[in-house]
């Protein structure tokens, strides 16, 4: 995606901001991270209160500088109904602070995609932290592993877990990421579903190495192309394709929808009847929290990592994997994953076969870097 | 059981004590806690290795002394395949320090029953600390809330849990005990139903006002009487009973045991059919890894908190709600229940209610203190 402005090192998030953001960070979530929505009229009403966040160049780090990881941890489907609080963000941050011993010098998300494109907003409405422009998977995926600090081998540990009741955990030391993934998962199931994270602190170095850079502008800039191609009465989804250097793969309408909540995710396939130039040809699409492969006629068309978008044909918003259904008229859209993903250890941990596929990733997008 | 010595402050546990106290914890175990005979032949092996601990009198601790509270956690049933590694022990106590940022001055076990006797023998033997003789159960229960901290409504948190891969967790605050056993035990039955761990830490005050005092005493005491009545060719069964001033419930033969280990558990039921002056009546004992309710002829006639055991007829030896086998005979004793068990906020937490049955506490020692 080429909206990669030269930022000054930092600058205010402007309140006309917010909403473009949960747009285009939604849009970013392949269907999984959470619908946005809830945590932009959270911000709003921080920013109303006189909170004022700022974000800042993760290449203007220190390569010692010391920055929170968070995210909101959990089922999508549960994050529809108890929301984020930002205390209880911030919570988490303060518990890894408490554990460490010293502070952090900024924070940044986990994924861009969904709602925890926030989570850093409201966790420096509170502190005060600056927020990075930056995210480790440039998208959503559900679990820890798939990160790009996963990719690159770096430390796992320590992550600590804040929930709404005060109950708060800190994973001290773990194996593996794959140890991480399984021990945080069944806290956060145990305490609801749903629970506020501060994941393993990262350097500046580490960041400005293994970090997906830019996310956060990038997210700002795919929503303004919506809302602007709303407003103009153009094709939302044409502008997602267009600012977002995507493809338009299939146009149709949801026909079935099989989805159940287990083990902290959300798990399920759905299947669309073509439309227009797809017609008399049909999409399936499987979901683990996000949209992970789609056949077209039982053939593999899309897969992660690349980014599978399911979008109003109308609005050109996106469709989460927990609000698929029967009748929805949808526009399938492909978005290039990040070049860290595309590589063969990324691909060990976000290609098909990571999440239990026993075929190899044919890019939408060999070209892209 | 009245064999409280007036004990030196501190005194060495000598190798010929070790026997006895496996033999007397398995029997406080009611049923659960894991047999201690692994346990013991590895403290054997700490102490032909030139390991030596010494015992302390809680009575000694400076109010502000700080003591590791240490227990294994998990399912009896795989505590049997999996031995406590004293290192992995030591961890979780260590885990503990660097979360607190200093150290313990002595280690005490959560529970006298079973395996978990040895568990701070183990964790002196790698640091040396001085092991306290207390316990926080005067006998072995299945969850955090039965202990008498939790009785005396101490604060549940932190607890640090280590596993054999290192992996390891602290659970830094919870909302209440009860928060605290649902999130400590998901870990623990996600790294394999076995984690060693240590609870909160508590002051030389909080031990000496709430710990169960003088059980290791009590439980080597009570392994010395058995042994000495093997080896006179005496009954064993009638020493534990004597010594340790219990009751003989039933005598008979197992003739059906339904478990299965769940949640991190061992649950199920038993039934005896009667011999000698039991012949024709019929016993049926629950678990949760202890026993919890025996019914004769359909009737309550023991339950928690009064130290139900199951014996061998012959050997006196106890056996685990996991050992238990068609054919076995036995003789089932109650022991008294430490004395702030049967207080009106001890029944609310391991009264017969606590476990689920719709009675009250009816006890078989009604004049014991």
């Amino acid at each position: 995606m080429p909206d990669r402005e030269p930022a000054g090192e930092t600058r205010p998030i402007e309140e006309d901001e917010l909403e473009p953001l949960a747009v285009g960070a939604w849009i970013l979530g392949a269907g999984g991270g959470g619908d946005p929505y809830h945590s932009w009229l959270n911000l709003r009403r921080l920013y109303a209160d006189g909170a004022k966040v700022s974000l800042m160049d993760p290449r203007a780090l220190d390569d010692d500088a010391l920055v929170a990881v968070v995210s909101t941890m959990g089922a999508p489907l549960v994050g529809e109904e108890r929301l984020t609080d930002p205390k209880v963000a911030a919570l988490a941050v303060q518990q890894m602070e408490a554990h460490l011993g010293h502070g952090f010098d900024a924070v940044m998300s986990l994924e861009i995609g969904g709602a925890n494109a926030f989570q850093p907003l409201m966790v420096a409405a509170v502190t005060g932290l600056p927020v990075l422009d930056a995210d480790t998977m440039g998208r959503a995926y559900p679990e820890a592993q798939h990160s790009s600090f996963a990719i690159g081998d770096l430390r796992p540990y320590p992550l600590t877990l804040a929930d709404v009741r005060d109950n708060a955990v800190v994973v001290s030391r773990v194996a593996t990421w794959k140890w991480m993934e399984r021990i945080s998962r069944k806290v956060c199931t145990e305490v609801g579903s749903l629970a506020a994270t501060c994941k393993a602190p990262r350097t500046g170095r580490e960041v400005k190495e293994w970090g997906v850079l830019d996310t956060v502008t990038q997210a700002i800039g795919l929503g303004r192309a919506v809302l602007e191609a709303r407003r103009r009465k153009d094709d939302p989804v044409a502008a997602v394709v267009e600012h977002g250097g995507g493809r338009l793969l299939f146009s149709g309408k949801v026909v079935d929808v099989a989805r159940r909540a287990t083990e902290g995710f959300l798990r399920g396939t759905t299947r669309m009847a073509g439309l227009d130039e797809d017609k008399g040809r049909e999409l399936r699409v499987d979901f683990q929290n996000e949209f992970t492969v789609g056949w077209i006629d039982g053939e593999v068309r899309m897969s992660v990592p690349d980014i599978i978008c399911i979008l109003d044909a109308t609005t050109g918003e996106a469709i989460g994997t927990e609000a698929l259904r029967y009748g929805q008229r949808v526009k399938v859209v492909g978005l290039p994953a990040p070049a860290v993903q595309t590589t063969p250890k990324g691909l060990q941990h976000v290609g098909p076969r990571a999440f239990g596929y026993d075929f190899d990733f044919d890019p939408l997008f060999p070209n892209a870097t």
